[in-house]
């Protein structure tokens, strides 16, 4: 037995409550190591019947690994709990003791108690959410009146600093369009007062920026939203300011007596923005200056500017910028502020690495899943990995988080910040179609940038900011009939939204992809053909035929995937 | 490469940040797989001259991995880091994304902002902690007109109801007797209003228990400690109260309508003492109905007793009774208003096991380490470990925690929950001292147990409560003398008690430990002879003479240890 391959934790991501009393556990072992896991369990004080084993079973595989999962149910919410681990030739008990071959030198693994305030929850309308991104300057211009100065024409070659119009009463007039496509989570790039095109360079938190509108049109924007089963979320720029925000401009002109000095990490007065002796965000961005969020007045002030626009305003949560670069303990306070404002509110942070530490109950809800594109681009786009490399990928990424993170992924291909996907695929459309099918079956929740479903292409920032396509000539419909499609497939299947996942088919030969989602009413089996020829399958335990929810077509016997196409088989 | 056995994590005890700037990395490998570890460090905005390399050194080893360390430095406070990773025939370079051959395909590590709000600290004084555990009853009768009913002859036998008259004013009146011992830190076991002996079933958490005094001598029993320069903690039992809490006993006579109806765990109404149908501490103890800690008015009631003994009476900290079992998030409150209270009080959970995910400074400081005291027995007491297993358990646990918090474990040998450690040694003196000469050089803060200097045995509870012997006819005054110059020589060694660790004598065969603390103007060597024979010593590398603390003996030559005798040998 590999024995130091071996990995378990209780109270991170392998050991954690999914109710008051139940708990999921993983466990991860060296690949093909292990023949069976099992786990002894029982009441940290031995009460009387709640002495109980469970069977572990393999939950996927990874380059290197193998992870082993469960529930245990505990109705005294006390558990302890050791491994029997099984290799074929040895078994081993294995808790917090290390490994032994009597139980009880093994000692013990630890659910002291499963407190309902540590329950990592996340708002139920959650499961059903299809995110579209809005860069407000690029997406529609509904109002004339507000366009700023310089405003170029509709379509023009964007630049950091090119402004287009884009606002808010857009928003509002293309909510049917947005609505026959299906989505029903609308995430807008920053919309606060702030000099650039961009907006992540706030002058004021509490006002809407005069070139997309104001309170009014934004409380419209919310309102007819709502009226059409759409949630709102907008950004959350708290890491920094802009160059602007009026307490920074008090620092500039007043220096250390300003109430605003601690405000920001200054270095040495007076400030100096072309030697730029204050922290800011990235590496000298002399415009947006860095908060210092541990400041008792900074945090207030930015936790009312939360709470404002949830509990006022009416947005349905939060998307948080550069959110890995501000204090832990800055998302646990704004958590509850934001809960307390609205019970509902989703919170998703930005980091492009593995967020495991931000995403255990106490901070975020959901990451903006950069993971979850890099696999898609090296398997869909770019074919740089094969079904089995992306398999794995899929699945180190899932167990890096708590299930209840997991199931609230924002699943992205590309953003404001990326190349267009549908460019990374070098504009091969059925290769961004196949990314898509994938992406509105698996778990978690899909997102769009806004004119990926019409075909927009674009390499990245600036590039990948051009004004939506509305004409309907220079739009690609079939794709976006496709994608409307896909949506509404995924609305009307429990299983792709909640379902258990479990991989099927790798066919690495073939490059044929095949997973499972299952509730108990309703199982679909899906097959991604990633290769460029039609490809015979074999089907997978438990599955042996069904209806092609794309086609409608029913398949029996041979299942057989088209070049580059997809099967989404509801058998059950 | 044993790739599989390789371990690093940023922002948990594996990577975290030391200072405003200063981050400690660990990476786990396979025990003697690798020769070299080193690491690539740059800003995560790559930062002009940001781009560094660090040279990671072997920390320790336990029983299958070794463990890599070394301290990275970044002006930004924005660190991506990768590992190159050299076994002698492969190099390979490791970071988020996996092993590769060339480093930009492993990607980075992420630190994303070390954030002065998340930095762990725990006060400054506790370094030069010495902590005397006391339980009231058991320690000094100061003050027989506050004996309760019954009260037996001091130095009977003790029974789980059995009141001996401990008091407050005993305590006092024994200051002397501690400050000539030298302990600093005084630890009490629950004075609270309460029926029983131990106080661990609280009926008013504002009020001392009559039995031991009032709140004027808490008051003069803080004050008085802190002349000598000695500090107090008390017993925050916040899991649960006693039945006789009035907002429980309202709960029983009231019922659903009781206000403090949602105060506990109550499984249906009426409330039943005797069929106890609400949850209590541990199995079906129905003296201690457990606290619904999520409960606000329940956590603001907790918070302002935790706060009104800091800022009102001035005790210096709180250790917590089963804090395992409370949440998280109380903690975290808890933690918040303790410090705001008083920025130098110290926070310690009672938790018996791995306690990593209540230290990363957000909840406790320290945890009782129960885990040193199983590797105390099993070495020094019991001879169930030899040297080498020793040394693997001491690395694991360390291994376990950042360094802020292992510099503050309590470091226990026998406590009120436990049998006395002379008794587990089969009363073999000898064994207690080596273990104490261990205790008092170690990393952490020695927790001495009342009695136990004085050569006190017992049994687990009742029977490690009995009465302090007072009468210095039957102390054992050898002994108490040893414990005394074993903690003048740690308060006068600063490398003892804040120098870095290293083990450098491992050796099975002659059952000898020897291990270094260093600081950049002192070392000590200690060398711990655990076998029956005399021991010559090779001298590790670094040192080949010096001056024995403990007999202000000089060696060059031959450094031989007595039988279950000890060395400490300043050579710096």
């Amino acid at each position: 037995m590999f024995q130091e391959a071996i990995y378990h934790q209780p109270l991170g991501a392998y050991g954690y409550a999914i109710g008051s009393n139940r708990a999921k556990i993983t466990l991860r072992s060296k690949k093909g190591d292990l023949k069976a896991v099992s786990m002894l369990h029982e009441d940290r004080f031995d009460a009387p019947g709640s002495h109980g084993t469970l069977q572990l079973t393999l939950a996927g595989s990874d380059e290197m690994f193998d992870y082993w999962q469960g529930t245990v149910e505990s109705e005294t919410k006390r558990v302890r709990y050791r491994f029997l681990l099984d290799d074929g030739v040895n078994r081993l008990w294995y808790a917090e003791g290390g490994f032994a071959t009597v139980g009880e030198r093994a000692g013990w693994f630890h659910l002291p108690y499963l407190n309902l305030a540590d329950l990592f929850t996340v708002p139920d309308w959650v499961e059903g959410a299809v995110v579209y991104q809005i860069f407000p300057d690029r997406f529609r211009n509904g109002n004339k009146d507000n366009d700023p100065d310089g405003v170029l024409p509709w379509g023009g070659t964007p630049t950091p600093s090119t402004f287009f119009g884009g606002d808010l009463a857009g928003i509002i007039e293309k909510l049917p369009y947005l609505s026959d496509l299906g989505v029903n989570l609308l995430y807008l790039t920053p919309v606060f007062f702030s000099p650039s095109t961009h907006k992540y360079d706030t002058i004021d938190y509490l006002a809407i920026d005069p070139q997309f509108g104001d309170l009014e049109t934004m409380k419209e924007l919310v309102d007819e939203a709502h009226k059409r089963g759409m949630r709102v979320m907008l950004d959350a720029v708290f890491n920094h300011c802009g160059m602007l925000f009026p307490p920074f401009q008090d620092v500039l002109a007043r220096g250390q007596e300003s109430e605003y000095a601690d405000w920001f990490h200054i270095k040495s007065f007076p400030v100096d923005t072309q030697a730029i002796n204050y922290e800011t965000f990235a590496t000298g961005v002399a415009s947006m200056p860095k908060f210092r969020t541990e400041h008792p007045a900074v945090r207030e002030y930015l936790l009312r500017v939360a709470e404002y626009w949830v509990k006022d305003i009416g947005i349905d949560g939060w998307r948080l910028d550069v959110a890995d670069e501000v204090d832990h303990a800055f998302w646990r306070e704004f958590r509850s502020v934001v809960r307390a404002a609205n019970p509902e509110a989703l919170i998703v942070g930005e980091a492009w690495h593995a967020s495991t530490e931000w995403l255990n109950g106490d901070q975020w809800d959901s990451v903006m899943n950069y993971l979850f594109r890099d696999a898609c681009i090296d398997f869909f786009a770019k074919g740089d990995i094969d079904v089995e490399g992306f398999d794995q990928r899929l699945t180190r990424v899932r167990m890096m988080y708590k299930e209840q993170a997991t199931k609230a992924m924002f699943n992205l291909l590309d953003s404001h910040d990326t190349e267009r996907f549908l460019t990374t695929c070098g504009e091969r459309e059925e290769l961004l179609r196949l990314a898509v099918t994938f992406q509105m079956s698996y778990m978690g929740i899909p997102e769009i940038y806004y004119g990926t479903e019409v075909g927009m292409v674009g390499l990245t920032d600036p590039d990948c900011r051009r004004c939506m396509i509305w004409d309907e000539q220079e739009q690609n419909r079939e794709l976006y009939q496709w994608f409307r499609r896909m949506i509404s497939i995924r609305k009307e299947h429990r299983a792709l939204r909640v379902g258990s996942f479990r991989s099927v088919i790798v066919d690495a030969l073939a490059n044929v992809y095949g997973f499972v989602r299952e509730t108990d009413e309703e199982g679909v089996l899906v097959v991604l053909n990633r290769s460029r020829f039609a490809q015979s399958v074999s089907w997978p335990d438990g599955v042996s035929g069904g209806v092609d929810l794309l086609s409608g077509a029913r398949y029996d016997g041979v299942l057989e995937v088209e070049p580059f196409g997809a099967v989404l088989l509801k058998y059950k």
